[in-house]
């Protein structure tokens, strides 16, 4: 099957083309102060609400500030408006009446796209969880007994998900090293990042019914990119025994767009072989592969500074789901679950400073002449990521991005 | 100064005189399925919104179904929609207008009294924290380095909040006992409870910006009673090293009414000496003590088996909200943090079976002949709690319950 081609000229050789379609929402000059649905196509967006009433379609769903009402639709619906997208944008007759309705992104704000309920993140690469162990308990084994059992997570702070673009201030709060006798104050002096993809959840379960993996399709909506800012300092002094809190509670970066899981077909490939036999909920042999092939690349100054390879998770977004609600915990429109850093096994794809530098212990050298080991006030990271898409196309992400403010 | 009477017969020598005039949410068979805000008085319930209306004054804060648009309000509408809600209920010439508004308590149903946003679970009783230390790492120091430096708390799952009454499901999942070589899968054995008292957050705060301890009353607008039930098998195997998860995402219940701060002003007490010099931030010597007098009691099937003394707890919520906001996170209307499990220095003040039964070693013997480790399927908990009042009056809580099921 050829992929349908878009009336928006040059629209289909970018990372988004109608062969992605990810939504957002934005405000723009012709309104202001007015949050609606926007589909990015090529440079432009698509006022997604406006675009249904030209057409004479049904708008509800698209007539909204954020995208929980269309994520509370559920799977069918979301197929349902995903074939309407394509066919306003590739049949020549609705070019006339939707032109004057693609805005150019630049001339945009674009906003947290969904109201956040629950956010979970989890920490499924191997290679990130395996560095970590050796960094902080060196001598003894670097993965904790459970890790290859299940998918470890924890909820972090809901209410501090914002989008990409949001100043990051530096958070202050307790650190205390190892040498010192008691705990100081101040602002934390190892601000690191963490490279993930995230999850949206649409459509809701019932308390006390697990979601099992076949169901993944039914519940998750699409996929971001996420920059889980973490204060390693804060971190280590809290984080026994209870996991981690402030040091990751002051903010989490989304990129503006949510790639649906329907554009993401091409890439979904099987995961890593696991070396420990899964549980049977968690068996994912013989069903649907949810192992997706993003290739993300992380910029420190607009310097490349690493490339986590998603495919490599040991986890994959389904496992996590279903370990998220295997106890009988419901899901709600608007939760979001994110991967945990990603990491590969190269040096050079790992997806936090604090592995990039080995604890700060070897530096990273930037172009420009300066080096790092944990953020400095006024640098500027950004995580972008494609996947293949039908036809060889490729499915664009966007970024997400940060500055570190004092 | 002398506490108002109200004009409904022997509301002030109840817990729910016009000196409690705690909130919640019912639907009641007048209205089928309509949620209304409740402001209970005695054994009765006024429908706010509709009284507000009788009398001839604003009522949209409380015609709502839930309590958040009051909660967003602020501190200043909190003190003026109580004094007219003490105004209808003690003034004589509303009696005729208000009396048909009284709902009796046994006739309308309670719903979870508010939308909660983020949800965080502390670790605040010296005495509870010991005991796990002693029970969970002995011949280490029970209690981790840095207890007594901070409040440990973690975010837990807010779409689980329910209502008391829900039924709790028992939770399957991952346990692994130390002899066993892997882990195996099935319903928890050892279901526990955690008797609690949880804060709700009314007014917002912005991010980047730390709520001091003198803002408290700003930002909280009440208190209920929490039991955060507990799967200790699952939460031992996968707790380390980011924390809880599904040892308890699948269900913590709260009690229906919550009761204002205005309602605690003598249950106001200093909290324990603290035998480690607080960073200031945390340093509450000199300011408003928020230490209170809350008399809990936690009741197995009908019998007492605890009275967990709330004075007793070694961090406030003063305390724990500043910390919570100390790195710049921000709070949300909604937002709801809990004490974390309250024991006192006597075993039968211990908040948990856990060490009710010192893990399990030392079951409960209960009046009906029966023993107990942990919860079995059937079994029904109910908390309440009382805290003084004005001029000797008791300021209820109510309770929160929930029964086991299969």
């Amino acid at each position: 099957m050829t992929t349908p081609r878009s009336w928006l000229a040059g629209a289909d050789d970018s990372p988004f083309g109608v062969h992605n379609l990810p939504y957002g929402v934005f405000t723009a000059a012709d309104r202001p102060g007015v949050r609606r649905i926007g589909v990015r196509i090529g440079e432009s967006v698509l006022d997604a609400g406006a675009a249904a009433r030209a057409v004479g379609e049904p708008s509800v769903l698209l007539d909204a500030d954020t995208l929980n009402p269309l994520l509370a639709a559920g799977r069918p619906v979301w197929t349902e408006v995903r074939t309407a997208l394509t066919r306003w944008l590739t049949d020549e007759s609705h070019r006339a009446a939707l032109s004057p309705l693609l805005l150019p992104l630049a001339e945009v704000e674009l906003h947290l796209p969904f109201e956040v309920a629950d956010y979970v993140d989890f920490y499924a690469s191997e290679h990130h969880a395996t560095n970590l162990g050796r960094i902080f308990r060196p001598g003894s084994e670097p993965l904790t007994p459970n890790w290859k059992h299940l998918p470890i997570g924890y909820h972090g702070r809901a209410g501090t998900v914002v989008v990409s673009g949001t100043p990051v201030i530096r958070p202050q709060g307790q650190r205390k090293a190892p040498t010192d006798a008691v705990p100081s104050f101040g602002p934390t002096r190892r601000l690191d990042i963490e490279a993930e993809v995230g999850f949206v959840v649409g459509a809701p379960s019932v308390l006390g019914t697990p979601v099992t993996l076949d169901r993944f399709r039914e519940h998750v909506f699409g996929v971001c990119l996420v920059n889980d800012w973490s204060a390693r300092d804060i971190q280590a002094w809290e984080y026994v025994p209870l996991g981690p809190f402030l040091g990751k509670s002051f903010a989490t970066s989304v990129s503006p767009w949510i790639v649906p899981l329907d554009a993401l077909e091409q890439a979904r490939v099987t995961p890593p072989a696991r070396d420990v036999e899964p549980l049977p909920y968690l068996d994912d042999r013989g069903g649907e592969p949810w192992g997706l092939d993003l290739a993300l690349e992380v910029r420190l100054n607009g310097h490349p500074v690493s490339r986590p390879p998603f495919a490599s998770m040991y986890w994959t977004a389904a496992q996590q789901l279903t370990h998220m609600t295997v106890n009988g915990a419901s899901l709600r429109t608007g939760d979001f679950f994110a991967s945990g850093t990603i990491s590969g096994p190269e040096p050079e794809t790992r997806g936090a400073l604090i592995e990039l530098t080995w604890n700060g212990e070897e530096p990273l050298k930037l172009p420009d002449g300066t080096t790092r080991t944990f953020l400095e006030d006024g640098d500027e990271v950004t995580i972008t990521a494609t996947a293949p898409g039908p036809d060889g196309t490729v499915v664009g992400f966007g970024e997400v991005t940060g500055r570190v403010t004092p």
